[in-house]
């Protein structure tokens, strides 16, 4: 299995429309990834702005497969325009 | 839901035995927390010595209830022994 913190800083004023965005490719990775077992974005209490998608993996082949699907692309333009700033994403091995 | 990610750096050489106790302390909270949607322990693919546990509670109850366990509380101290220094505990709120 392999774990995902995906950092996202938000631009002022940009977290709902970051929260609507992530809605609905949640909603669909959900629907469609059987390899992804959790998909969960959330909100820092202490960071302003600053929200982290936490995401486990059953298998490398399962992450690469979410990387590639068409709504994850696609979802990429709506996320971006929401950012202050590059996103970080943190790979980890689960154990 | 609460996410929850804890941040362990162990000392040089101790990661087997964490390993060994997380897995114990897992299978529990796995077995008796219907509340825990995820508790995921994983090692940083970038910083030595580093495991990040990924958690994810379906409400603050369930949070407060897995922190009260005998068995959590039991893991505390072999926890602690593997430690090379203290744990950073990061609250999230789900949206």
């Amino acid at each position: 299995m392999i774990g995902v913190v995906a950092t996202l800083t938000v631009a002022d004023g940009k977290g709902a429309d970051l929260e609507a965005v992530f809605a609905d490719l949640a909603a669909k990775v959900k629907a469609n990834e059987s390899g992804c077992l959790m998909y969960q974005l959330t909100k820092s209490r202490t960071e302003p702005n600053v929200y982290k998608v936490l995401e486990l993996y059953a298998s490398d082949e399962a992450l690469k497969h979410h990387g590639s699907t068409d709504y994850f692309k696609a979802a990429g333009p709506g996320i971006g325009a929401c950012l202050g700033g590059r996103p970080s994403i943190e790979y980890l091995d689960a154990v």
